[in-house]
């Protein structure tokens, strides 16, 4: 049976999805060993994305195949049983044999956090980047609007030697502004590595004035990872939903 | 000058208010430290209530005189700046010099937060009690009707050796009903040890169906902790106000 995972996952302890060294430390390892131990033989996961050591999942999905047959409350009870009080199994649902969290994947919301009280937020820290000084929302919106289309987000990509395309379709970014903070959330076909930290730093120096508005465009013609703003700090950021 | 601080904290990390042994484990240690540091002598604060180990506040009160003359934003953000990130003063106030953070207090208000979803709540598991089994709200309004009023809460008292009144005025208990969550909000004059996870364990029982909610008058006649429920446990209470 081909079973469809939706997690959600505080990330501050791991080092990010991909499983990597010590398989205790990331996401997809920890589920592959309890899968493991459950079925009695190696399992391997697929997620619909990597998320970086330190982010986090309100709706991240994998996909796993399974000699057992399990109903679908039984295998997510059964798994946040033995999960950590980090990870928790939101639905399990059986899937066609085609169905494959990644491949099968056509659009993804994640949203980055900026907490901008004088005062830090005791219960909120590890969900929100901390940042004081005024940001201009009016700017940040401005920027949002060039960077929304289908385009070339090379200078958004933190992988130097990525081979593939790096044409990805932004659907929309939208920025609120709410009481001691500002929360930004991307939609789009895919994204790249580092990309939504990547265009969240952009924006802030935009919203700080370091940038002009207009300077995006420069941007992705330059295809210049160094012409982009700095790499927002991952515990602000949250992978909300995987559209299929 | 006399200084009222008001604070809040995450308490997971930490062994309650009140110091004792190791003082970097106590919040009033953690302040008393950081304000004699930045004093040059001992500064002693004085906190509005103690909380247990584990329990968390939005507005605790302390007060402390200093001899410095700081002006409210320069102090507030003198110690954020050396608090850790699960303490944080929300606002400092000069008072007079009467003003005394316990002796003042008039009142306090607490929430307790039960999370009823089947699936753990990853974001919030250090502020929430995890309680799956169905729990009836409308029998928990019911006995907490009994519990409201000017009583002898012996019966809802930790300590055993208790010489002084446990006659206290529960002016309000608030029971909400929200998806996957019950919270529970207790307004007051003053509360003994434990009393408000008390209070909280017994509602839990009565909405299970362990114990009838005009059995509370019951317990409250006995004045014997034996007779109440379990102690909630602490991470599901916050100290949201003092009232002066």
């Amino acid at each position: 049976m081909n079973y469809k995972l939706t997690l959600a996952y505080d990330g501050t302890r791991y080092d990010g999805w991909q499983k990597q060294g010590n398989t205790e430390k990331t996401i997809q390892g920890k589920l592959e060993n309890l899968l493991s131990r459950l079925e009695g033989r190696t399992v391997e996961v697929q997620g619909a994305g990597r998320t970086d050591a330190g982010v986090h999942a309100k709706g991240q999905v994998c996909s796993c195949k399974l000699n057992r047959n399990w109903t679908e409350e039984a295998l997510r009870d059964a798994m946040n049983q033995y999960l950590p009080a980090d990870i928790a199994i939101l639905r399990v649902e059986q899937v066609s044999e085609r169905f494959h969290a990644r491949l099968s994947a056509v659009g993804k919301i994640y949203c980055y956090r900026i907490w901008t009280g004088a005062v830090p937020n005791v219960f909120e820290r590890n969900y929100v980047y901390h940042h004081k000084e005024p940001i201009s929302v009016v700017s940040m919106r401005q920027a949002a609007s060039y960077l929304i289309g289908t385009q070339d987000f090379k200078s958004f990509c933190s992988n130097k030697h990525m081979k593939k395309s790096t044409i990805r379709t932004l659907d929309a970014i939208e920025i609120e502004e709410l009481t001691d903070e500002i929360r930004i959330t991307y939609r789009g076909n895919g994204f790249l590595y580092n990309m939504v930290r990547i265009l969240t730093g952009t924006l802030i120096e935009v919203g700080e004035g370091k940038r002009t508005p207009e300077s995006v465009t420069d941007i992705l013609e330059q295809k210049d990872r160094q012409q982009a703003g700095f790499t927002a700090p991952p515990q602000g950021l949250t992978l909300l939903e995987v559209e299929y």
